[in-house]
């Protein structure tokens, strides 16, 4: 059933994660491997590349790069899944080397390393991803994502309104904060509305240009996605 | 200084809104008019359309259109930017028809209005934009946005906390709330890590496909964008 199923649906099922090749080339990066293929998905936040391999392509492309090695596609894919998942997980090895090259149109990640005691070499060939890709894999989970952040700033927001009304019951009560107990004078907080927190807030490590980008998206049209439909998976 | 400035870069600057155009087209918009030309961009969350023009092709598509009326550029951007700002607001206009025909690759926005008494028509002849400006236009947003949306979940729960130890400290002096007030009774509140509120949440009103695309969004790769280069506005 799984190799019958299309690898861009199993991606989409698989969490993004960034890698760092090298010093100027930090890429976010998904994969799915499958019992006949694997499918990888990166981006630099620019332009994103893809790739998708049946066993045809990895039995070519085997041959292509490893002369020596005589070895069935599942032994390939297994050892191509050991060399991926650490790299994801930012664990580095001394016997393999990643490198990347990496165009508009072409991305090849270059992975040389070991099988069965012999030289392994093998070449991720991804080419420039349609654009509707990244409305699958970016655009719609980020709106997803957005939409919960806000509801979750709503409802926090609520609780902490709540929380002053119960405050200012104890205050005006008569209550007063302990100033025996440790730290117990620093405990007077401001209500909420008195803070300069809402509506607005940008934290200081965003990078200047992102400031702009992020005011000229109104919250408001997230919630259009509720009444759109959901993505086909 | 306006004319000689990338309208793709001017575009940068709007914010998105959304317009519905009949029952099933509904699409995301943002337009940028100068004194000499516009720039458009449309997405319905699975591609996106967009249209840069200057003077020569308003023009020659006034003429083509529009045989009868002879009008300065200035005149006719007047007249675009007049009847596209309502839409954008959401008002209708009983004397101006808004038409929309898409495919993945290219998308008409027809006008069917007046000017100076006479019929005036346009077409805003959109082609598939290209990958590069869904980053700059929607990905980058978003993902400035998501972090802005985080840190503000963050920051609310410090403050509930903070909130929390504030009215543990009056229940421990003896403090209780007031039942004669009204409301007094629903005043008291549970600690925030008695909620089951964090660290997850998904608000009821989310379609269910997008709980799954949310889940496959690990919050902590967006933390990762803020040691990446700002976009470039």
């Amino acid at each position: 059933m799984e190799s019958t199923e299309d690898p861009e649906n199993r991606l989409l099922l698989q969490p993004w994660t960034s890698v760092c090749f090298d010093e100027s080339t930090k890429l976010m990066i998904k994969v799915w491997f499958g019992d006949a293929g694997y499918a990888l998905l990166l981006s630099d936040l620019s332009s994103m590349w893809y790739e998708k391999v049946d066993t045809e392509v990895i039995q070519q492309r085997s041959k292509e790069l490893n002369k020596r090695l005589t070895a069935h596609v599942s032994s390939f894919l297994s050892r191509l899944r050991s060399l991926i998942c650490p790299l994801l997980e930012g664990e580095k090895s001394s016997s393999t080397i990643f490198s990347c090259q990496l165009s508009s149109s072409t991305l090849t990640l270059r992975v040389k390393s070991e099988l069965s005691g012999l030289p392994f070499y093998w070449d991720f060939r991804c080419s420039a991803a349609p654009v509707k890709m990244v409305f699958h894999h970016l655009v719609q989970p980020l709106m997803a994502m957005s939409l919960v952040l806000q509801s979750q700033v709503q409802e926090l927001a609520s609780l902490l309104l709540r929380k002053d009304a119960e405050i200012e019951d104890y205050r005006e009560s008569g209550a007063t904060l302990s100033r025996g107990k440790e730290g117990g004078c620093c405990l007077h907080s401001a209500p909420l509305w008195d803070t300069s927190f809402l509506p607005s807030f940008l934290p200081s490590f965003l990078p200047h240009g992102w400031h702009r980008a992020c005011s000229l998206w109104p919250l408001a049209i997230l919630t259009w996605i509720s009444h759109t439909a959901a993505p086909d998976y």
